[in-house]
């Protein structure tokens, strides 16, 4: 209730307790059933004997939808725990029931203010395009958390649980019709019909990407029984599976978002061909370097790009790929201007398939970054531009929200920012093997 | 003078300028020599051609140490710019002159409250014991800022730039005396004598760790001839000198300040095999994931501590490592203590040479915090132990500051927290094969 007030979601919120008759300040309902309006969703918090009353009650008053944050079901590797979990399933399907859990941290939706969650911090979750859906409450949590920290902004968050009878396969199909979702990122331990969740993410890949995270090794394959009662197939076979459905495989949680945000924010390139541009040598050579680790190829610019940036360039040195922007400086005295017409050079270049520019913050720098906002408002994005700038005590959020506004997703650091783009690459390649 | 002024340098400031004779509210000198008292140090910022002046002044009134931030020498990769360096460094030596740079950003000593660098945001890094030596200082600058935004403590920091007569081997030495040192994180683009480099780490690995990165690709090979005018030697043979010497290689700017905190915390561990705490299950398993991923080997325990894990498990699963503490919790009532003990246990465990645990924020779990900060500060620090805890909007911040005022480094994620540990484990195999 906390957390639903907190967050200040906007529809009606009716506690029921058969103990008290005010929680918070709102008027509580013995029962669900006494409530005299509908109900679109129940959010379950009740011991786990007493869910499957609390289910019933939800049956008789129609509702079609339940969030079950209680534990103590499958996943404690008992028999009553997997007994009790039989009960509910049963008495959901026969009443018609959506179940997000038993075991969830609940769900965020942040365009409707909705926080009904047992964490009131997720009010801070920012209104966006990426649905987050993990298996483990924890690990939504933990992601959560870092969106909010790094302004990742969410259409849909939940945590899946024990999956009582709303699996990987179903939540897919929901988002693929979700308004404001763009990419989907999932936090995968194992499920039990792999093949379903394959064939699913196959139709929905066609209008929405899927990224997903597996966590790899022989505890978290053996794990994921206890945790959430499902069997896991090992790392390896799921990459595979991965891969022949469309979906982007990464390899940790930061990836996952990275990878998604991109996903959300540009269009998959035709290619892995990058001019890297950048507005200080060091950072150009680190993106060059992540560029080789992720296995993208440094686009080799057309001849007239490499004219342009000879006639530009101050020194004789990074005047090809990748381009060091700060040795066009001197020369022209209307630096930012010249900049712009680098990066418009390699947006324009038939060589090259996505641009990534790293601009360390400087305030001197801002008035450019304005530029490069309002280029990719004017210009329709075929290609993905991405760009990486830090933001020392928060000091260069306004031009960071400027180009995220106008569609340019940005990255902290170089290697963020490459890591993001080989990922959007890999679906891109997805897409066109498809 | 604007950086050092906001720094609150509590030495005295001359500024040097002979058109004006006062900058920011001080008494400005028109030369060096007019100074009436003895300097220390100059910061030399005027136009490249004025440069061997000003060395000259310098060197008249016996200055021993200089910062040159101007650029346009040896790394525009003209005759003139090699010249002109071989000019500088011809003075300088005769004259007995240490230089940072030229094309350095400066120098910022936390300690002393200096900052000697032409970015006035670099006031807000930390005092700590890791020390910062980049070869770009455009890296030097991201990562000092990424130090700010992560709260890592910095005992010095500075980029070398074209490294006139001050080269990695020079700074190493100084390092290994420096009382606020404990730990060197280098961004090495390439050095003319990588041999000297090595043999100067070799000596000085013995007191200090030295965490290294060096660019991957053929590109960074290729650019730091232009970027600093140096001859880069591959990257592969860069790898295997920093193993010989004793130095630990990473692959990228999060890695390096990650694994140098590490150093700096804690004692190099006598092996790799790692027990995971972790007070949610999810995280629990991307960790045992990480160590998976980064070839650490989850320990067996000892058969004391997995009997003693059984009697306090509430369910049969998760009672071996990786723990998951949250499972101990509703059998004893009063979960703080016991999940103590199981730290204690793991701590003391003979099959266990590292510990991570991982602690998702959440405020009903700060009591315990504080009792694993309060029994780090207790015991002798023999065996490392890395906490993984992550802080959405600053929330966590007075726990992590308690755990790592007791010696202990926390990281916002288990990845990075086990990759640091990782870093830890080559460094203590390295110093054992030495």
């Amino acid at each position: 209730m906390e957390s639903l007030l907190e967050g200040s979601f906007d529809g009606p919120l009716y506690p029921v307790n058969p103990y008290s008759p005010e929680i918070l300040g709102l008027k509580a309902y013995p029962s669900i059933v006494d409530i005299p309006h509908q109900v679109d969703m129940a959010v379950i918090v009740v011991a786990a004997g007493a869910v499957p009353f609390a289910l019933q009650d939800c049956a008789r008053k129609g509702v079609r939808a339940a969030a079950i944050i209680t534990s103590g079901f499958k996943e404690m590797g008992t028999e009553s725990g997997s007994r009790l979990q039989e009960e509910i399933i049963a008495l959901a399907n026969h009443a018609g029931i959506s179940i997000i859990g038993p075991n969830t941290i609940g769900v965020v939706s942040p365009h409707a203010s909705l926080n009904a969650t047992f964490l009131p911090s997720f009010k801070d979750v920012a209104r966006g395009n990426v649905a987050l859906v993990a298996q483990s409450g924890g690990v939504c949590s933990f992601m959560l958390h870092s969106a909010i920290d790094e302004r990742l902004g969410i259409s849909l968050a939940t945590s899946l649980g024990n999956r009582a009878n709303v699996d990987f396969a179903d939540i897919l199909e929901y988002l693929a019709g979700h308004e404001h979702t763009r990419a989907i990122a999932l936090h995968i331990e194992g499920v039990e019909d792999p093949r379903r969740l394959m064939e699913s993410a196959r139709r929905v890949v066609r209008s929405k990407p899927v990224v997903a995270y597996k966590p790899a090794g022989p505890i978290p394959d053996r794990a994921a029984y206890s945790h959430t009662g499902s069997l896991a197939g090992s790392h390896n076979a799921y990459g595979a599976a991965f891969a022949q459905a469309g979906i982007v495989a990464v390899g940790h949680t930061e990836e996952l978002l990275d990878v998604a945000k991109a996903l959300a924010f540009q269009p998959p390139p035709r290619g892995d061909r990058v001019a890297v541009l950048s507005l200080q040598a060091g950072p150009a050579m680190i993106a060059a370097s992540a560029c080789y680790r992720f296995g993208l190829s440094l686009a080799e610019l057309s001849p007239r790009s490499r004219e342009r940036l000879r006639e530009l360039a101050m020194t004789p040195f990074f005047s090809d790929n990748p381009i060091d922007m700060a040795g066009a400086f001197m020369q022209t005295g209307d630096n930012h201007r010249t900049w712009l017409e680098i990066l418009q050079l390699a947006l324009d270049d038939e060589n090259v398939d996505v641009v990534i520019l790293s601009a360390l913050h400087h305030r001197l720098d801002i008035p450019f970054i304005e530029m490069v906002a309002a280029l990719a408002q004017d210009r329709r994005p075929d290609k993905p531009l991405v760009v990486s700038r830090d933001s020392p005590l928060g000091a260069a959020r306004p031009e960071i929200a400027r180009l995220e506004e106008s569609g340019i997703p940005v990255y902290p650091s170089p290697d963020r920012a490459v890591r993001a783009m080989a990922g959007l690459v890999r679906y891109g390649r997805l897409a066109r093997t498809d």
